[in-house]
């Protein structure tokens, strides 16, 4: 059995397989799961809030796309919640992140799906490990990155190597996150997260496509800059824009709302976090705490 | 413990993992594992002829390449090829296949590379289950599909989903491959074999890129084609040139030297493997033949 290096964090999380709680490090896979050798397998990852999955609707509706994209039928997504809650509440979580992967299941390696495999239901809860606390508040460098990734990045996929990739060269420059771009300069996105940037007083997102995975996040802050009467547009930014926006930030499950403060060493603005920022930091916490403490998601 | 759907074939295998001759359904894999998380893993697949491992030197060559792209140094390449063996040997395999894959190792989910973990060093040996045996005389049938897959197709990575999913199509139209091509029309390879055309009296085939893996078998066919003065050139084949070329082939490692007579239905040239693509398969099996008797492998 293959054990990964020990830790003191991998006694705080918890999983379960197939419906089964265990600890992480006991959770054994198959040599010939299809996630493990072709990366056939889709993924979320939720945040819980004391104790309360976030967003729970909004993530299992991705699941359920990504499932179907993939054409892997027959999940309970149901039974999968409920699995979800129950693991949350044997390890008595209270601020915490759920991360579920679902695969194709074990078989003889043939590229094709196979005949009879049974799909592999597979989630941890793990206690948060912000590594955004400080940076919240006083932003973050990036790099950018050519987006070297799939055509079909609205696939919630673990065929993850290029984000990667491109994730090493941020951490390798001393940058918490990497910005994506095209061939044809479209900045797509971050390697976890989705970036958004304001350009006179219009706050702008790239559409949604296949080039992008349609964050959950991206989309509850959105929704939270329309209820504020912010400006928003879903449009391209282009790398060469990034140098003339006046803020840029990024969202994310674990990010939240995310200032950033300096591109490829450039600082963005003033060089600190913006007003629309602060203010959809602002309205991100405010919805966070209406769910917390009344259990109301927002609209 | 996850366990594959049982099967007889998995009776006629043998793995080794980090150095451990085991059965492969005994070998458990973390399900931290980067591989099973991220895609991060490379592999190659090796064909057994009479107990010896096939072109050991350009499969090993290409996965020091692949190891050396996504930057995971310290592997012991003269002890994994030492570990092919001794697990050949262990299971007195004759007719077989190698299938080697090795991780970045398992570590608490995060992109970057992780400061401690061990890389895994898979493999398994598996009896060859040939299903190329009679298609190799009659020719097979393949379809087109949209290449979606990432930007450096020549890293042999488990990134597999667009082949996986383009096999899947091919598969579900009565077909043994999927000729993959891009926007712009570029026809790059199949799903797990390259692709040759015959144009005049001139066999072709795409010149390696980052859109192509670059096939240990391909290189060989160019090879013996220039020993037997059969005219060669890299050059990329378009999906509109499918419907005007004299013959088409594809090779791999278990596919060899494969004739295609059908491409989304309709007969390619005449119907019949043609005269370039037999010499080529008799070429490739006088080589084979020199290597299992005299261990000779081809220059």
């Amino acid at each position: 059995m293959q054990r990964p290096k020990s830790s003191d964090e991998l006694m705080k999380t918890l999983a379960n397989l197939n419906g089964e709680i265990m600890p992480l490090a006991e959770v054994k896979i198959s040599a010939l799961d299809r996630g493990f050798l072709f990366g056939d397998a889709v993924y979320e990852v939720l945040r819980v809030y004391q104790g309360k999955p976030w967003l729970q609707r909004e993530h299992f509706e991705r699941l359920q796309r990504s499932l179907k994209a993939i054409r892997m039928p027959g999940i309970d997504l149901q039974e999968l919640r409920k699995r979800v809650l129950e693991t949350i509440a044997a390890g008595g979580f209270a601020e915490a992140t759920v991360y579920i992967q679902i695969t194709r299941g074990a078989y003889l390696r043939s590229h094709a799906f196979p005949a009879e495999a049974t799909p592999l239901e597979f989630l941890y809860v793990q206690e948060l490990q912000d590594v955004y606390r400080e940076s919240r508040l006083s932003g973050v460098a990036v790099i950018t990155h050519p987006d070297i990734r799939w055509a079909r990045c609205d696939i919630k996929s673990t065929n993850l190597l290029g984000n990667v990739l491109a994730m090493q060269a941020a951490k390798e420059a001393g940058c918490l996150e990497a910005l994506l771009y095209s061939p044809d300069g479209t900045v797509t996105e971050g390697t976890h997260t989705s970036l958004f940037g304001v350009k006179g007083d219009m706050v702008l997102t790239a559409p949604n496509s296949n080039a992008v995975l349609p964050g959950i996040t991206r989309a509850l802050v959105l929704r939270l800059a329309k209820s504020a009467g912010i400006p928003v547009r879903e449009q391209i930014l282009k790398k060469d824009d990034l140098g003339g926006v006046a803020e840029l930030f990024l969202t994310g499950t674990t990010a939240e709302v995310l200032p950033v403060v300096q591109v490829d060493g450039r600082p963005v603005g003033d060089g600190c976090p913006g007003p629309f920022t602060r203010r959809l930091q602002q309205a991100y916490a405010e919805a966070v705490a209406a769910f917390v403490l009344g259990s109301v998601e927002p609209a």
